[in-house]
């Protein structure tokens, strides 16, 4: 069975969750206590030298790294992933545009802040820029999405998918939505999907984290 | 015919400009002026509201972000794509960690070196995370390669063409690659393949920039 290495409050990890209860694919969850470092761990780097969930083991021994690449593991062969060759093209584009546009912003900005890191004076300086790329990556998904549904073609992808995650929680990251009218009816349409879950729901079936057995 | 809005400065560009040399595709090759922030004018953000280079004109009207998605459409059944679902998804993880865990601290601290990027008390601040961070992620190419040719498979991927890009000339940025054998084999190896082009070269039918006729 699938099993998933994760952490409730990540949107990373949510993104997979998200998909695999959409596709009622069954799966094994392991919490991993990012605040105490269980994923830096020398267990844990030895099955991701990267040291970050989300962590997909696809059999044992074999694991698969980065949550959109997760996505499109999972999303192969169903209607979240395009049939044709221009829409994968796009929906590429904003899995890398949410890594290197949103995320570093909107998702670190909510991290430093929910997990209560240290603000030091660098971090609130940085925080002030990241609250500029954030709010302009905000303006440009409002902008796309003003005359569409989705981002890409006519129903949800895993681009949607992957920029829902810590776009519908961006307000925990001091990111005021209501300036954004488009991201906002597209996130209600989102989440009216069937099987939809809450960043919140612990689904899967649970298997503790133990650094012993972690392979 | 297909025409890259590109600078030659530009890893992310050299990514595109390299592989579509190397599969002998002919292409019209654009190059925006980064440092006079033409690629931010209203009629660059008409055709790419992300305002960055490189972006790939497939035909007029229609054109596609991010470099390695271009990479990816680029590749598209040819032998830097493999043809195995596994393979494809070390890709796209490959892909997906070079934009978050290698671009944003190797490339960036280049630019800001080699564009004389005024270094205000908060970029030396930051300069001092990416060199650490970029470290890291050099050290992980590393011990991934140590015993392999490629980074997946058996042959060169555009996960390796991705790599490169930036790798190779990390001593612009300030990183010496000294303490990495293993990288600086593959970067010979890599250097070794037939029509290889330099970061430099200006490959390509040159068309001028000409905010007028843009799209």
């Amino acid at each position: 069975m699938l099993r998933l290495y994760d952490n409730i409050t990540s949107g990373n990890g949510y993104k997979c969750r998200w998909l695999l209860t959409q596709l009622d694919m069954p799966f094994e969850r392991v919490e991993v206590d990012i605040d105490k470092a269980e994923s830096r761990t020398p267990a844990f780097l030895a099955i991701n030298p990267n040291g970050r969930i989300p962590l997909l083991r696809l059999c044992p021994g074999d694991y698969l790294a980065e949550s959109n690449a997760i996505l499109r593991w999972i999303a192969e062969g169903t209607s979240f992933w395009p049939d044709n060759r221009r829409d994968k093209a796009a929906v590429l584009q904003w899995l890398f545009w949410e890594q290197y546009n949103h995320e570093p912003n909107i998702a670190t900005a909510r991290f430093w802040i929910t997990h209560k890191v240290p603000m030091t004076p660098e971090r609130v300086h940085a925080l002030v820029l990241k609250r500029e790329a954030g709010h302009a990556a905000l303006k440009l998904m409002d902008d796309h999405l003003r005359h569409r549904d989705w981002l890409v073609g006519q129903h949800c992808t895993i681009a949607d998918i992957a920029l829902y995650a810590y776009t519908h929680v961006a307000d925990e990251g001091g990111f005021d939505l209501g300036g954004y009218p488009a991201v906002c009816r597209w996130i209600d349409r989102f989440a009216q999907q069937p099987n939809h879950i809450l960043i919140t729901d612990r689904v899967g079936t649970d298997v503790p984290y133990d650094p012993a057995t972690l392979a």
